[in-house]
C-alpha cells in the first residue's frame, strides 16, 4: 500500500500555486487530503512526468568505452556502421536500456516511447533485453516498445517473421522505415507494416526522413492506410523532414489531412535536419511529440535524454524566443507526447497517474531556457529524486 | 612573483600525455622543471583558454529577474524592444559583465571579445561599465571591447561622435551593424565605420546578417575597403549568414576573397538561421572563430557561455559527427577564435601564455560531445578552477 502524498505549492505548468495531492497513485481532490508525506514545493514549477515519445534505449552507448565516429554521412553508411558496432561493440540492450532510463530519470522522463531494431543478424536480442528492463523497472517508468526494422524488411529475408515474433514477445508498436530510400518500394512496405499493425491490433509508428515531395508521397500512402483500416489515432510518424520542405500549399494541405486522421508527428528539432513548421502545426490542431532520438550512440556522440531541454532546442531550432512559444514546446515535450504515443490518465487532473517533475525555475519560460538539474521527481505519488538526488530505494543497475 | 605551475599527464588537444611546465605566466620547456606546484591532470584533455569571439556583456540579465520575453520575431522589433529593456530595466552594465565572465570562467573562457552598445540614449555608460569591470577582472579574463552601434549610426544623430568618444575611451574595436537592412545606406555605413577605424588604427568586426545577394553585395564592399586600407588580418565579419545562401559558384568566390584578404567569419552556428558551410571553409584557410552572441538577455532567454559547448552546437548545426570534425568544431572555439581576434602568444607551445582548461574526457570528441563540467582553469599559470570550484581567492562580485 502506497502513502499519500501532498505537495504543497507547486505551479503547474506555470501556473498559479496550488496543492496537490495524490492518493493510491492518482491525484484526486485536495479536499480529501489527510495525512500524508508532505513535499514543499515552494512555489516550482510543475509538469507531469515528462514524455520521450522517440528513442532508441537498445543503442545507447553510456557508461561504454568511447566510441570513435569514423562514419560518413550518409544514412546508409550509418546504418552499416551501426550494425557493425552491435556486431563488434556486443552493445547489450538489457543493460543499456536501464542505463539511459536511469539517466534521464532525474530528469522527470517517466514515459518512454524506445524504438527497438530488429533483424536477421541481431533477431530478437534487442527486443528481449528492452523488455527485460522494462520489466525491472517496471515501477519507475514506463516503457513502450516498437519493433524497429532498422536495416529494412523488404531486402531482408527473415525479418518480418522477426517482426511478428517481436510482437508476439510483447513489443507494443509495429515500425517502419524510409518504404522508399530505404525499402526501395513504399507501397509494399507500408501495406506490410499496416497487415502487421492490423493483424495484431497495434499502433504504428514509422522514421520517415524521406525529403520533399518524396516524403510527401509517402504521407499520402499512409494517410490512405489510416483511413482504409480505421487506424485514427493509431499512427505516429516520426521526424517527417518533408513537411519542412515542400511547398506552402502542399505543406498546409498535409498538416490538415494528418490533423483530420489524429497521425501525430514526431519531431526532435535536429540543427541539421528540416525544421518542421510548429506554429502552423499547432494551428491546425494536429498533435506534435518530441524525443531525444539516439542518444550517446554510433550515430551521434552526444545526447542526454533531457526532455525538458528537448524543449528549448525546438524552440531555438524554431526561432523562437518568446515565453508563450516557450510554454508551447514544454507542451510538445510533456501532453503533446503523452497524446502522441497514447497515453491514458495524464496530467495534474483529478484522476490522473500521480507522475509529478518539480523543477526549480520562477517561470515555465524559464524552466525551459535554463533548464534547471535539481528537480524533484514523483511517480505515482512516490519520490524517486529529490532536488536531484535519487532517493535511497531505487534499483542499482550495471 | 607568481609561483611556477607543473601539469602533469595532460593531453593537448586530445594527443598523447605530456607534461607542462610554466614560469613567469609563460610556456617554457618542461626540461627546466624545478620546485613548482604541481597539477596531475590524469590524463584529461588540455586546450588554451577557450576563446569567446562574439558576446554582449553588457546585456546579459544573468542573476536579475526573470524577463518576460513579449518581443516579436523581426530584429528590428528585437532591437527596439532591446533599447526599452535597458532603459527600464536598468541594465547595470558594470555589475552584468562581471557577472557573466565569473559565470563563463569555470568553463575555461579565458579570452572575449564584447560588442557594447553605444547609442544617444545610454551614450557610453555600457562602455565604461564593460571597461570597469576588465579593469576589475583583469587578472582572470582578457575582454577586448568593440563599440556597438546597435541601433544604427546614419539615422541616430550624435551616434558617431559617441563611436568617436567610446574609442577615446578604450574601446579597442569599431563595430558595424547591417549597412543595409538597419543603416538603409549600405555605403555610406562602410565608408564612416571604416573612416574611424583608419583613423583611430583600430580593427573592425562587423555584425552583418544581410540575407543571399545583398550581403554578398556587403561582403564585396568590406572587401574592397579592406583592400584599399590594407586591413588584411584585422577585420572580422559575424554571422554572414549570407555566405550559407548564395549560390556554390558565389559562395565560392566570397570564401577565396575572404581568406586571401584574411578576413575572419564568426559564427554561432544558431540552429535558426542558414548554416555556414565550415568544412568549405576551413579548406580555403578561412579564419573562423565562434562566440555565444548574447546569453540570457532581451534577445534570447538561453545561453550559458561555453564555448565547449558552442563547439558541440557547431557540429549539430551542420550535420558533423565524426570525432574528427569536432576535433575541428573545438579549433574553431579555441585556436580559430584567437587568430579571428588577433590574440599573440596563444597555445600551449613555448613561449605561449600559459592559459590551459582540463577536461575530464577520454577524447577530445568527448570533450565536445559531452561538456564535462568538472573543468580545472589555469590563466597565468594560476589555478583559478580546480574541477570546477572556484579556488578560494576569486574576487566577490554582486
Ligand atoms: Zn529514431
Ligand atoms: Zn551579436
Amino acid at each position: 500500500m502506497m502513502a499519500d502524498l501532498l505537495i504543497r505549492n507547486a505551479r503547474p505548468f506555470g501556473g498559479p500555486p496550488v496543492d496537490l495531492f495524490i492518493r493510491d497513485g492518482r491525484f484526486v481532490a485536495v479536499t480529501e487530503a489527510r495525512s500524508a508525506i508532505e513535499v514543499d514545493a515552494a512555489g516550482q514549477i510543475a509538469l507531469p512526468g515528462l514524455v520521450e515519445a522517440h528513442t532508441h534505449l537498445d543503442k545507447t552507448l553510456v557508461g561504454m568505452d568511447w566510441f570513435e565516429n569514423r562514419v560518413g554521412p550518409s544514412r546508409s553508411d550509418r546504418i552499416l556502421a551501426d550494425r557493425k558496432a552491435k556486431r563488434e561493440l556486443g552493445i547489450d540492450a538489457r543493460r543499456q536500456s536501464a542505463r539511459q532510463i536511469m539517466q534521464t530519470l532525474p530528469y522527470g522522463v517517466l514515459n518512454i516511447r524506445s524504438h527497438v531494431d530488429v533483424d536477421t543478424e541481431i533477431g530478437l536480442a534487442n527486443i528481449e533485453g528492452v523488455l527485460q528492463t522494462r520489466e525491472a523497472l517496471r515501477d519507475l517508468v514506463d516503457v513502450q516498445v516498437v519493433a524497429f526494422p532498422q536495416s529494412g524488411m523488404l531486402q531482408r529475408h527473415g525479418t518480418l517473421e522477426l517482426m511478428e515474433a517481436a510482437l508476439r514477445a510483447g513489443a507494443d508498436i509495429v515500425g517502419g522505415i524510409d518504404p522508399a530510400s530505404i525499402e526501395r518500394d513504399p507501397v509494399r512496405h507500408l501495406d506490410v507494416i499496416f497487415a502487421l499493425a492490423d493483424r495484431h491490433g497495434k499502433p504504428v509508428d514509422i522514421h520517415l526522413h524521406e525529403p520533399g515531395d518524396l516524403g510527401a508521397f509517402c504521407l499520402e500512402l499512409i494517410l490512405e492506410r489510416v483511413r482504409a483500416l480505421s487506424l485514427q489515432g493509431r499512427v505516429m510518424v516520426s521526424h517527417g523532414y518533408c513537411l519542412g520542405m515542400v511547398d506552402p500549399a502542399r505543406q498546409h494541405a498535409l498538416i490538415e489531412a494528418l490533423a483530420a486522421e489524429r497521425i501525430a508527428v514526431m519531431t526532435v528539432g535536429s540543427p541539421s535536419a528540416p525544421a518542421l513548421p510548429l506554429r502552423l502545426m499547432r494551428e491546425s490542431g494536429l498533435v506534435v511529440a518530441s524525443g531525444s532520438d539516439g542518444i550517446q550512440g554510433t550515430w551521434e556522440p552526444w545526447g542526454n535524454g533531457d526532455m525538458l531541454e528537448r524543449a528549448k532546442f525546438l524552440a531555438q531550432r524554431n526561432g523562437m524566443t518568446n515565453d508563450a512559444d516557450l510554454a508551447e514546446t514544454a507542451r510538445i515535450c510533456s501532453f503533446g507526447g503523452a497524446e502522441g504515443i497514447g497515453l491514458d490518465d495524464y496530467g495534474t487532473a483529478e484522476g490522473c497517474f500521480g507522475d509529478l517533475v518539480l523543477v526549480p525555475a520562477r517561470t515555465l519560460a524559464e524552466a525551459v531556457a535554463q533548464t534547471p538539474q535539481k528537480r524533484t521527481v514523483i511517480r505515482r505519488g512516490r519520490v524517486l529524486v529529490r532536488n536531484g538526488e535519487p532517493t535511497g530505494d531505487l534499483p542499482a543497475i550495471e
